[in-house]
């Protein structure tokens, strides 16, 4: 048994356990002067410091704030190449449709991933896994999805595995692209080989779908769905990104753990998640780098929807690498207010990835916590291009 | 004489000396496999690596993307206190009267700096500047501003100073909040007693007011203006923040070396500005943070200004730390293209200080300049969140 106490908490902040709705999300449990007590890994004991137990080994934090570590709940951060180009090309005012004739946009990354092998996935991967850790992420969710074929698709999760022995990844196979042909073949093909070489392998624990007019219809999501969870993995959507087409209501009926994007959602998508369990996850890098329609987050959590935020780190569409930054953002762009967001990106993104051990500091849940530089956790939503977060600890260790 | 040879430069990416205007602002020069002679801490020769000339020094960079090092024309670096409470309230959507009325905004920052000495100010912006550094700033412009009093102007400026033994820094004279009361014998102690003591001991090298319907007249700003000048100082400007009530159209007139914000800015403006040598500084920051409309940066450029971006830093409007994510931010809220971004973040920011020996690397500029992490020096305009910059040279010296 490890047993340390971690004092000099100017401010211990935190969200109760589990998912937080609507104007819960801006409860936020404060002890001034605090304490911590980590054992094995594990929060033993939380409160005012002058009653903590006694312990052998202390480790004085120096007087700033703690918060639960973050959880980034949507990442697509193994790729291959890069869109340097395709951005120029973009904020140039070249149309998307030429770029993506000229051999740019998603398929390039599709192409530069197909071409890579596992190990080039996980030495690329890592230093972006590095850096959203740095930012303050503790928990990180990675999709497939940039697999030009279903082999393509299981390197990447093994890319994730791999990379699993240095952070705590949450991985997800996402069924991204349709084929330009075949199509039915395809979700066949998904729903009788690949699925069930996923959940054989444990390669993730659940599946995602790009629901969207230019993507996989409602109908191929349920088809996907059914079987993901007939094979006991988890569902997750991209979905209202552009369109509403009927996707949410769908995740919300078939108890998908959340709905990401969002910010073609509606009256009715923002009701079907309000009454459901299911996380509406916002992802306000997109509208910072596309200049694109920010989510409606206010509107989310005063219908009493769970919200989370994400970085969404991905090359095409949100080169975001700090969580800390998508949680600022979502305060800018979403409408949340600083304490709505901290829960947002702490046990709400862990609800995102069906998670209740986490995002919390209170008894019984895993020692992830952050040491900001200074007493005042609001610098974590307030600061723009700098780091306040001094130090990450995962379960009890700092980093 | 110290002469180095720094090699191992995959792409050297300039814009060439001097203020660029409008289309000149996408004219960069890019040298592949090149290499930069150093003497001095001036650059001597710039080339391809194969013709470089014989030097018993070098230092390989290892195959990156070099950049001239950015400047930041525009902060309010040096304050005490702290905005968070105001940040809270604002976002939750308290008016700004009502935090004013409680005790916050702006003048809680200026009673905050009222009561701090030199060395506490020195020691509050040292974190501050060295962010801005690692972000990739060289040259830092930093303002008074938040002087209750005079004295409380001169000590600001006096932490400008001794910050100076440790940045490059370029102090300004800000004249920010008019008087409740008394404001014609505020202006005249601005004219009769400051700006000569500020020459006198050489504390700032130019003088900016804040023109604003809330703040100095266009005629207050002439006077004001024209005693800077008398004196030797050049002059700069905020003006069309929220209402464009002709600051712009004089500064351009007297020859201003800039005029910053122009968030309100309209044609007749943005043609003062493109007739003018006058710098036209934009500061995406503020219109992250406050969610205000942004500056028409690419109309400045379309119609032929010489348009620079700065980070604005301060801790009311524009808590942004990073000089990388205001040239990133441009991109995404003001329109401009990546190449000029860059411009925009050295030459141009460079002559909005009156300062045409760096931003460029060119012979005879200071060498001040940026290895990135990579060898595609697009990563600066594309990254969110984490920073490209690998290593800051300041002089040929690396920091
Ligand atoms: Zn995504
Ligand atoms: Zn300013």
């Amino acid at each position: 048994m490890t047993e340390t106490l971690f004092s000099g908490i100017s401010h211990l902040v935190t969200p109760a356990p589990g998912s937080q709705r609507g104007a819960a999300m801006r409860e936020l449990t404060v002890i001034e002067n605090a304490a911590l007590l980590v054992r094995d890994g594990l929060i033993a004991w939380v409160g005012a410091e002058k009653q903590a137990p006694p312990t052998p080994e202390t480790h004085d934090l120096g007087g700033v704030a703690v918060v639960p570590g973050l959880v980034d709940p949507h990442t697509h951060a193994v790729w291959a190449g890069n869109r340097l180009a395709d951005f120029e090309a973009r904020v140039a005012g070249v149309p998307y449709e030429t770029i993506l004739a000229a051999g740019g946009g998603i398929r390039s990354s599709i192409a530069a991933t197909a071409a890579a092998t596992v190990e080039q996935l996980v030495t690329l991967a890592r230093p972006r896994l590095a850096a959203l850790r740095q930012s303050g992420a503790t928990t990180i969710e990675v999709k497939s999805g940039y697999g030009m074929d279903f082999d393509a698709e299981l390197r990447m999760l093994r890319a994730v595995q791999v990379l699993g022995h240095e952070f705590e990844l949450s991985p997800t196979l996402l069924i991204h692209v349709p084929p330009t042909e075949n199509r039915e073949d395809y979700v066949r093909g998904v729903c009788e080989t690949l699925i069930p070489e996923v959940a054989t392998e444990s390669l993730a624990t659940a599946v995602d779908v790009f629901c969207e007019a230019e993507a996989f219809s409602v109908e191929e999501t349920r088809q996907i769905f059914e079987v993901a969870q007939a094979h006991g993995l988890k569902i997750k959507l991209h979905a209202d990104q552009f369109h509403a087409i009927g996707g949410t209501e769908l995740a919300c009926q078939m108890g998908a753990l959340s709905v990401d994007h969002l910010e073609a959602s509606g009256p009715a998508q923002i009701a079907a998640l309000a009454a459901s369990n299911t996380v509406a996850t916002i992802l306000p890098g997109v509208t910072l780098h596309l200049g694109l329609p920010a989510a409606p987050g206010r509107a989310l959590i005063d219908a009493g929807a769970v919200v989370a935020v994400g970085t969404d780190l991905n090359p095409g569409s949100s080169p975001l690498f700090s969580v800390q930054m998508a949680l600022a953002l979502s305060v800018r762009l979403n409408g949340l207010t600083p304490a709505e967001a901290l829960t947002a990106c702490t046990v709400n993104a862990a609800a995102a990835l069906g998670l209740s051990d986490r995002g919390s500091l209170s008894v019984g849940m895993r020692a992830d916590f952050l040491a900001l530089h200074g007493p005042d956790w609001r610098e974590l939503p307030y600061t723009l291009g700098a780091n306040p977060v001094r130090d990450v600890f995962v379960g009890g260790i700092k980093l």
